[in-house]
């Protein structure tokens, strides 16, 4: 036991489970794998629909989810989309953002740190002439994306974007969106 | 004016205004610059919130949008998360469904192809042995994607399966998830 073991619960992290969720995964290892899912319905034009629910991991399906999660995206008007909900990379803000806070919080409840606040705002930049089929030369993603924080606590600015780093060093969303991933795409056509 | 622009509207898209949008940008293509954008707020533990509601493109502010898209996510319970809204990382599978989704229904009206069924569901494997500081050797993200489509609609299957492959190649979430894109993070504390 180290002295981080003893940290009490803080900013709404329950400190002493999640490091008894460490230990438990370090001694066995299989814990850690993880399966995410998600399904998608086409309804109208660019206009569709996921659900998300299910999820293996801990050695389980997990049963804690009773009901799915369920969201839309569309193209915006001006791309000649329904503008019922977000484009499908808005969505990756979403995740970047939330993946880099989730960690501030659970970091600076190991560290004993406390916040009061934690805003970020994302910029992503997209030169449509890629996925418009206009130009070779330009990419059919995003050039940049930007993420900026705003974060307070009882600790020094030095600590305090310490924790930041450490979340942006071991987050998940971070390293798919810098680092990409294979990504498979089969189909059933009838 | 070639065979092509006088599609008519088909599978809720557009089609006439889709190539006179695409017509527009080639003649002026500062046009196809586009800036996304989220706002994130803490919660409580891993529970936060992101807002999309504005984004420039098509050389002006968007206007459009009057009500603002909110979306929560969380860490699952089994990862001491509140379990409140699926985790970050479970967005990008939301996120690279509807991108090809959406370009799926607007390749097949171009090709004059009318669905009746887009259907996807996809799966992430990830180790979490790289996000909780357990191993060195397993990155923080997803180790593979993968997406599975059913299409029905009026064409053969082989014409079925190049609208996914054609949606692929101009996807902007495949493109960013499959190669990645430079993220700077930077940081406010007080």
């Amino acid at each position: 036991m180290t002295s981080v073991d003893i940290r009490p619960p803080l900013n709404g992290v329950d400190t002493p489970t999640l490091f008894a969720t460490l230990d438990a995964v370090a001694e066995q290892p299989e814990l850690a794998k993880f399966q995410f899912r998600a399904s998608n319905e086409w309804i109208s034009g660019t206009h569709n629909r996921s659900t998300i629910q299910g999820f293996y991991g801990a050695g389980q399906e997990d049963s804690t989810r009773v009901a799915p999660f369920v969201y839309d995206a569309d193209h915006p008007v001006v791309l000649v989309g329904g503008g019922n909900a977000p484009a499908p990379v808005e969505f990756l803000l979403h995740g970047i953002a939330a993946c880099l806070t989730a960690g501030v919080a659970n970091i600076a409840a190991a560290r004993g740190i406390a916040l009061t606040k934690v805003q970020s705002t994302v910029e992503g930049d997209i030169d449509l002439l890629g996925i418009l089929g206009l130009s070779d030369q330009v990419r059919n993603g995003y050039e940049s994306i930007r993420v900026h924080f705003t974060v307070e606590g009882d600790a020094s600015p030095e600590e305090l974007r310490g924790l930041v780093e450490q979340s942006r060093a071991r987050s998940a969303v971070y390293d798919v969106l810098t680092n990409g991933v294979p990504v498979s795409v089969d189909v059933t056509a009838a």
